[in-house]
């Protein structure tokens, strides 16, 4: 049975697994310090390399022209303008698929996550930032190349300064940094508070804040249930764009799961465009984790082999 | 030569044309005062019929459930779930199709006009609210049935009072009646001010002031600007979500052309995310005026006509 490695290449980590048939044999994480996002990369996929592996899958956290594999640039992630397709198949010698990767973690909620079945359908990951893929027609929809950032869809003119240098991008109120700057303000208002006696002072990040909400801390929970509502005004905008089938949310923080889709949903519920004459579309909690990225860009450039293979 | 009735549905008129093959060989314009949008309709379809008509398109502003050809609703249009397919159908005894008015002027500017040639487009029309629509792969994009809907998608979170009910939308800042509310708020500043004398006092409305524009008074063309800025904001938002080919604006302040595009591309070119690395995609006029929706109701009912009988 011939083997499929993929790789999620984030701002600080890489994921990689290894595919035979449906199945992940292997899976290795690495903290990617330096400014070589492709070195990173190739010590990665030669970590779980084998002779059978046929094809290479790269999902990255930015622009990727595609079908190309042109890693153009991304807040997160260091260089611009990288051939990380054509340097993974100078290395490796097989072909290889690179793209953005919501592009990729889509894919695999769609193959075997959250979306099964589905055929329209939007991933909207929530970490550092906000991440995003259409999956239409059972296809993942790319536009010229890199549709789906609305990470950057202007939320509030004039806005919260953003790290890709603009002003408003949902991202800056929906997102795990978000959070942890609703922490420290609020902290700062109410130093000797509950919340600052619960957690470490200062220690506000989002991990914190939401493991507080979850063990039932009500000003943690508030705090989450902002970003919630944040989240939820920006999900009504793709709602009203696009009326897909399903919402998945994934992510490191979408990961907390109903203390955040819970507010989301009711203000998406209440904000929907044209609301009492149509039903809120479900929006779910993605299913495959931390790996449906890795997993997604594997299957993806499976995918791809076999199309150019028949 | 069998021929085709289209009918561009507003809130206020109703544009009906008559195709044989490509060309417009009758055209109508009515006024809609009353309650009875459907009446209206075949009323407007009853002026141009002949026993050679094969089959009837509408596009109606709002949300239409497609195929089903049901208006479920629309901020501007009265009436709400009314299952205009089906009485359109029962009436004239041929086939018809109803769609979403901007979905039906994004078909024809793709067949005809300024579209001609491209797959991934986006349709936004400016006029009382904005309209939009989705062409992908060649074909238009309904998501569930509803996609499209980006005069809602939000703009300012707490900001202005929308017709839809709800607070910040897009159109609330780019559309005809924005414009004519900055005019009325420039006037109470200025009641002595060239703009006030130029036009005749509280005749504010978006024709007055994009013709003074236009004549090349400063006053106005800032006016305009000010809008054209609002929707090239809005522009940069649809261009990070849909990554298209082309964006073609159209509707009645569409068609005012540079004044307003001009500095919609500007603005757009400096917030397009990832804009030192990517093109701004072309943001053009539309071709067809507003004879697009009707025209292109028509040529979507007979497109689904044919393939209906093939």
């Amino acid at each position: 049975m011939v083997a499929t490695i993929g790789i999620d290449v984030g701002g600080t980590k890489i994921l990689a697994v290894k595919l035979e048939g449906d199945e992940v044999v292997a899976q290795e994480l690495f903290s990617t310090p330096g400014e070589d996002m492709i070195g990173s990369a190739i010590a990665a996929v030669s970590e779980l390399w084998s002779d059978d592996v046929a094809t290479i899958g790269a999902g990255i956290a930015g622009l990727v022209r595609f079908p190309e594999g042109v890693f153009v640039w991304g807040p997160h992630v260091p260089g611009s303008n990288v051939p990380a397709r054509q340097l993974l198949e100078q290395e490796f010698g097989v072909p290889a698929m690179v793209d953005n990767d919501a592009n990729a973690a889509a894919w695999a909620e769609l193959q075997r996550g959250a979306a099964t079945g589905r055929s329209d359908v939007l991933l909207v990951t929530l970490g550092t930032g906000i991440g995003g893929a259409v999956i239409s027609n059972g296809e993942v929809y790319r536009g010229s190349s890199f549709a789906g950032e609305w990470g950057h869809m202007l939320y509030q003119a004039n806005g919260l300064q953003c790290d890709c240098g603009k002003r408003g991008c949902w991202e800056t109120v929906a997102s795990g940094p978000a959070l942890a700057r609703i922490g420290r303000e609020f902290n700062s208002l109410n130093p000797e508070g509950q919340l600052a006696r619960l957690l470490r002072k200062g220690d506000f990040t989002a991990e914190t804040i939401t493991r507080a909400a979850d063990a039932g801390d009500e000003t943690a929970r508030g705090l989450v249930s902002q970003v919630g509502a944040a989240l939820g005004q920006g999900l009504c905008s793709l709602i009203a764009i696009f009326d897909p089938e399903m919402i998945v949310v994934g992510g490191g923080l979408g990961s907390v799961g109903e203390s955040l889709l819970g507010p989301a949903r009711r203000v998406a519920a209440d904000a929907l465009h044209g609301g009492s004459h149509r039903p809120l579309p479900p929006i779910v909690v993605a299913d495959l984790g931390p790996e449906a990225g890795a997993i997604g860009a594997a299957l993806l450039a499976r995918q791809r082999l076999r199309a150019a293979t028949h």
